[in-house]
């Protein structure tokens, strides 16, 4: 592959979208992503990283349309087996899902680290982007909520989001580093952008940006950090942001979003929505329609992020 | 349930077959089966018994009619992807056949017995007999050929029995305790007849009776110890016994397995095709036809098999 171009910083559905558009607007080797891996979790045996699997299957087309997570074409044999085995079943996998769970779960075990699986399984994809954990070594992301504390996924996937949240804390990052190959790309001095994909700033871009190292890196890099809103007239398009918002007493509003990444971005994508708020930022905006329904939405939004960081250009 | 009232020893397809008629013509509770965990395995991260789950799917009207093994309406999403994910496709899971497998290891890891979980999926499954296996502890068969000492899988599975069989051993037998139920059922005396289902000998029979204390207790029970014949005409009905006779050195006839069973059985059950065999038996004989096509077979064979016991009747 050529050497990385733009590097986007990603959670699962919401920030898959645009690094689709990213994907799809540059050519093969250009762009790196980097995942959260805080979601990941050990279920019924297996390892699963649910926000590196919606990247993989949207990147190689294979993301179920309907489900919005998932592979397309799935059967559930498993699942309502499972089920009538009395076995927990409130995390839906589907049977060619579960092949990535198993398959990745004997590499895990037989020593390869997370990055060279997700590598490998990428390639037998026919990705031509790099797609990488924050880390190699297992963070996990809990929730306190007035429910007590909770692992991600118990509080996200079996009870629904519905505790209220209070606040969030991202076991093993104060030990884990930065995946190589990560610090590897936001080191190259070809690197044009840096890309915050519009996914959840809380439960999927701070997990990515808790490891040691990894805001250092980003701002290391001479290439602009440009943050892509995940809310939209005061809601989010996909996800719990805005009642997670609410819960943790901050205003759910893009500028809340800008001042929580201050100090990291050079640059907002705003919603045309919100096109009112773009006076109070303290740092150069670009408003555009965010709302990604079509593919044509995703290239068009990768394209103006693109031409928005370029126009911001290198830092010093 | 009610007391155990017969006992068979019985390992995969062939052994479920008379394992289904007998359980067919006795009462609920009345039939405990021990079961060859002999050739259990890992496989991607999973324990599969591959006998004791053949038993589960048979005596519960789940098995594979067409394939003889598995599940029936079995769905192959998970296989199909895992081969595309370059994972190893030489053991065919099905996907809900891989539900009893992840749900199992999830249980042996959380520290169950082997028993406790089998038991657990008999009752979900409705089965209204005792499914034990031979030990709790792991016993894995491995097969001295000429291209080595081979795990049993993959000697049966993998290389489709083609290697030349030269020795069989039972790692961790030694070390191996008899199931608890087992011996609880064996010693219970009301137990009237034992039976060795037409199981191979060497590959099937053999693991059980390697678990020290097990040969004790079929001698020590009063009840009549009666094998059925795995050979007619000189050849297996399935699998490879007569193959592995032939590499064995041993001559393919029911004659060598009731020898074979000497000092352990007290009749032996010859398939008519054979009967001029007959006169040769030093112990008492019952010739009918052995092969099981319909299941109306499994259930006559299973009759005049409990019958042929009661005339031999208890031990003094």
């Amino acid at each position: 592959m050529s050497a990385p171009k733009i590097l986007a910083l990603s959670g699962g559905i919401g920030g898959a979208k645009l690094a689709l558009g990213l994907y799809r607007v540059l050519s093969a080797g250009e762009l790196t992503l980097v995942v959260n891996s805080g979601d990941d979790f050990e279920h019924l045996g297996l390892t699963i990283c649910p926000d590196l699997d919606t990247t993989l299957y949207t990147l190689a087309g294979l993301a179920n349309p309907e489900l919005g997570w998932g592979r397309r074409d799935e059967t559930w044999t498993f699942m309502k087996t499972l089920e009538s085995l009395g076995g927990e079943s409130w995390f839906r996998l589907g049977d060619g899902d579960l092949a990535l769970h198993v398959e990745r779960t004997r590499r895990l075990k037989a020593g390869e680290t997370l990055s060279a699986v997700i590598a490998a399984v990428a390639a037998r994809l026919g990705i031509q982007a790099t797609i990488l954990p924050m880390s190699d070594d297992p963070v996990r992301t809990r929730v306190a909520t007035d429910a007590g504390e909770l692992a991600f996924q118990d509080y996200f996937v079996r009870l629904r989001c519905a505790p209220q949240v209070r606040a969030l804390r991202f076991a093993g990052a104060a030990a884990a580093a930065v995946a190589p190959g990560a610090l590897a790309a936001l080191a190259a001095p070809q690197l044009e952008a840096i890309i915050l994909c519009p996914s959840n700033p809380y439960l999927s871009v701070d997990p990515i940006l808790a490891v040691p190292g990894m805001r250092a890196a980003l701002r290391s890099s001479g290439a602009p950090v440009i943050a892509v809103t995940p809310l939209v007239g005061g809601q989010a398009i996909k996800g719990p942001t805005a009642k997670i918002m609410g819960e943790l007493r901050l205003a759910p509003s893009p500028l809340t979003i800008a001042r929580h990444y201050s100090g990291l971005i050079d640059g907002f994508v705003l919603d045309a929505r919100d096109a009112a708020l773009a006076p109070q930022f303290a740092l150069p905006v670009h408003v555009t329609d965010t709302v990604m329904v079509e593919l044509t939405d995703r290239e068009r939004l990768a394209r103006e992020a693109l031409s928005f960081a370029a126009r911001i250009g290198r830092r010093a």
